[in-house]
């Protein structure tokens, strides 16, 4: 298998995403394409003991930015790493796409070179969100901000195919944000959308609540892309804003900090079970390729691990199930 | 002053109403006045200390429960606590109403026996929210889930004026809740209100995003109420939901055990920095009188602060600072 790896993206590109990509490579056996700037690919990749490895360098003399402006960065930067490495999937030299860098550049790139699947309305972004009892798949966050009820439907069946055929999780329980349990709650859009979802032929469940989603009620939780990244950014937020008023209270008393020294390796669990690393990336749906992408600060595992979700779903033939999915559903 | 409380709301009432109502009457030397089931409400007065304080009971026969439709139970039960309890308030018999029910209840009621604010076209739910450096005041979190870009302006006013004149923060830091910092960021919702809060004369900071909030870079967060219920409950659902993760961890070691019994006092002090009895309670903005809603599951200590609340907000001329701050700025 040949995986595309956009060495140039995320806050520690490229050398954190190439090193991240000789890991993979090791790992799993398979041919990682690194995307970038050739010269200083080439420095990152001497660092490492590639021998034996599948490595090769595509270059791209371009680096869409963190803070780019996704469609006009695509549009102005025809030779970026993303543009270059979409191009490699689409003419079937690579199998999957994987990026730490902006999420939006990733879409529009994604549209730009892949296109839309036939019939989706929307591409939407999504996460892999942890639970207490393990994780969920939520979607979209962020791509499209104002929506309508049949993009959460279309959301809703792609979330799925991903959670059945490469989370492995059978016969997903879908459930849709709302600001309350009884399907008459909830803003217009997602009223409207709710019907839509029982009728859907999904393990549907219903409203979930705010508290709903941390506590693992739904498998695949549905929303709009404004809602979605509010959700996403303020639990990320909130954890460790959590995490860091323990610390100062702790801080406060020598008892305690003796305590806390204690129960250190009971807390880098807890981290480890909250950590992104662990994820890795999550899929960009409805375009006609696998592309996964992973969060900016992505140190080398969380790289390492994007490109296993990619193999995952490539190995799960995700994209045949969205497309099928669609099609026996006529959506 | 006297303050009407509503004998019969929140989960654990009358029993824990009742208490935190003695306790208040005491802490504050002032007259609460209990409305709800007369029987009921003397039973639990019996087993309280209410030497010296001044305790009236006006009955009132129904009670609206947690699960109702707001506006079809204020309907139908006019001799219910909560209805009961406003029309004193209208008379002019007390200054303010406290209750930990149905809070769509509350504003039904509210509605219906109060009134709006002239000039506001919709009043809002608010919360206090704890935050890193304290709390923050978030608007609204549930009473309207779908929104004109007109609402959120009014939002702010109410809520700056609240900040302003009970919570004690001079200029508060006004925030939108968004999906980025960059005022293109948003729905359309947002970004035609961000506009109107650049032109409002308010201390408005821009957007705020999901991390902002926990990190305390507002004083006031406007959002739209289905995107505030959801922030207001996902908060609650992942402090629980992460405390529950760290427990579960730690009992996983007997070493880690030991030191978290070590560590126990100041995660007792971070239990209190997030727990809402400490805040007791948040108005509801835009009604004409002053109206407090608490937590559910309030204790009587919550109990006791939200009349604490309603204290501070007839003192502090909450309604004479929302109707001043209308007509200065015609909105």
């Amino acid at each position: 298998m040949k995986i595309v790896l956009d060495a140039m993206g995320g806050d520690y590109a490229p050398p954190v995403a190439v090193e991240g990509g000789v890991w993979a490579a090791r790992e799993y056996g398979i041919e990682v394409i690194l995307v970038g700037r050739e010269e200083e690919v080439r420095r990152e990749l001497a660092k490492c003991d590639t021998s034996g490895l599948s490595l090769p360098i595509v270059h791209a003399s371009q680096v869409i930015e963190m803070e780019e402006h996704p469609a006009a960065a695509v549009k102005a930067k025809k030779d970026s790493s993303m543009v270059v490495g979409m191009n490699l999937v689409k003419r079937g030299q690579a199998e999957a796409f994987v990026t730490m860098g902006n999420s939006g550049g990733a879409l529009a790139a994604a549209l730009f070179g892949l296109g839309r699947i036939r019939g989706i309305r929307r591409p939407a972004l999504s996460t892999v969100y942890p639970t207490t009892p393990g994780f969920c798949f939520m979607l979209d966050v962020g791509a499209n901000t104002d929506c309508k009820p049949e993009y959460l439907l279309q959301f809703a069946y792609m979330g799925a195919a991903y959670a059945e055929k490469v989370l492995g999780i059978a016969s997903p329980r879908v459930g849709i944000v709302s600001n309350g349990e009884e399907e008459t709650k909830g803003s217009i859009l997602v009223q409207e959308a709710h019907q839509l979802l029982k009728k859907s032929g999904l393990n549907f469940i219903g409203n979930v609540e705010g508290k709903d989603i941390p506590a693992g009620m739904a498998d695949v939780v549905v929303t709009d892309g404004f809602t979605g990244n509010v959700i996403a950014k303020l639990s990320e937020g909130l954890a460790a804003s959590l995490l860091g008023i323990i610390k100062e209270e702790v801080k406060k008393s020598p008892l305690a900090t003796v305590g806390a020294l204690l129960s250190k390796p009971a807390f880098d669990k807890v981290k480890k079970r909250l950590d992104y690393a662990e994820f890795g990336g999550a899929p960009l749906l409805g375009v006609d390729g696998v592309v996964i992408v992973g969060h900016g600060r992505s140190n080398a595992k969380a790289v390492k691990n994007a490109v296993r979700v990619a193999k995952r779903a490539v190995e799960g033939g995700m994209l045949a199930a969205i497309k099928d999915g669609l099609q026996d559903r006529r959506v």
